[in-house]
């Protein structure tokens, strides 16, 4: 009986990891399609995406209870150490930023659908670059995440300060144009929230970054992060 | 030998426990702080306190690492049960959002540091009143988790809609500013942040609630807050 018994206790808390892993991954892919049509939504007054993003807040939410609710059942019954240990805290804080993805996403799309916005040609290089950016290292970031490589997340983390940088010249590019005419005031304070949400997204991407760093390796990133200026100007 | 071994055991483990509880209250009463500092730095264009804001941020990153790693040891030490469990997790969750209200405090107090803001007649009553509620509501946030109070975390957590409401109002009003004379564009794009970072001290400090709420009764808050129409118009 016994050996039996063990393997069966093994093979049942390895399954019970690898439910934590497909809830997260399910999390990043949701929070992945929400970011794409939100940007979507912006960039080319797409409103049938603009819709789409909130409705998925609902399952994204619901992902994030229950990775909550499985990392503590593995706590109290399984008691994992070390690696599995650094595994299930990451479980738990990245379903925290991967939450935040989609308020960020959402908030843009919700944006996207006000009057002012729907109505207003966009024709910003600095959005697109940005939200294609955005898109791209939340992308790799996912895959760092489902493939457990520290490499690649080294990598995502990096390559955020072209994301800051974009954020500082679209700031600036949209206070220019409400100064050269008030009509356009309206349109671009959103606009400036929605460079705000993408530059925010990028920052909960690297935060997940660090958290697959850490589990993967046991080792942390240097806690200053090259940024684009953000912090300097205050922006 | 044995009783008194398992009595220092225990000792040891609640001093672990006090131990995670005071990092938390530090953290608590450091992002107050900044918090208090920030708002006066807009407020009363006070650069004494808005150059302290930003130079206790690595005191609340590093006390939120020594969080996380007590965490850690603890669950993988102690393997806490039920309530503990839950509180250890809560802590987990809550220094993260601590941190986030540091993090926003200190881009509140950057932007008040811009020349743009420093000689720009700030005489919004809406501005006030957010400030003082949002600090209000925090300093109670902070009360509640140190003594675990579930019913002052749930009084705190619903008094949040009035600062939503008052962000809204904030919002048009700097709207209106800045239509009326392009001159006000520069500060009150500012204005703008400041006052959806305040927003989102306010926010943060309702997830600490709903954390404070679980973990004392092991029940939850319902899902939607009543929010002050920011979701339906994506303010």
């Amino acid at each position: 009986m016994m050996p039996h018994e063990s393997a069966h206790t093994v093979q049942s808390y390895e399954q019970e990891l690898e439910h934590l892993r497909s809830l997260i991954s399910q999390m990043g892919g949701l929070v992945e399609r929400q970011t794409a049509q939100a940007i979507a939504a912006v960039a080319d007054h797409d409103e049938v995406a603009a819709l789409e993003v909130p409705e998925l807040d609902p399952k994204v939410d619901d992902l994030e209870r229950q990775t909550e609710a499985l990392v503590i059942r593995l706590l109290a019954l399984r008691a994992p150490m070390a690696g599995d240990l650094r595994e299930v805290v990451a479980a738990l804080k990245i379903s925290g930023d991967l939450e935040r993805i989609g308020d960020c996403a959402t908030s843009i799309a919700r944006r996207a659908l006000r009057s002012e916005l729907l109505s207003y040609p966009v024709s910003m290089t600095g959005l697109f670059s940005m939200g294609r950016m955005v898109q791209e290292n939340l992308r790799r970031t996912i895959d760092a995440m489902d493939r457990r490589d520290s490499e690649l997340a080294r990598s995502v983390w990096q390559s955020d300060m072209a994301v800051d940088e974009l954020y500082v010249s679209m700031f600036r590019e949209l206070v220019t144009y409400m100064m050269e005419d008030p009509r356009n005031i309206g349109p671009c304070t959103h606009l400036l929230f929605v460079a705000k949400n993408l530059e925010r997204i990028g920052d909960h991407a690297t935060n997940i970054c660090e958290r697959v760093y850490y589990a993967a390796t046991g080792r942390i990133l240097p806690v200053l992060r090259p940024r684009g200026g953000i912090a300097d100007q205050g922006l």
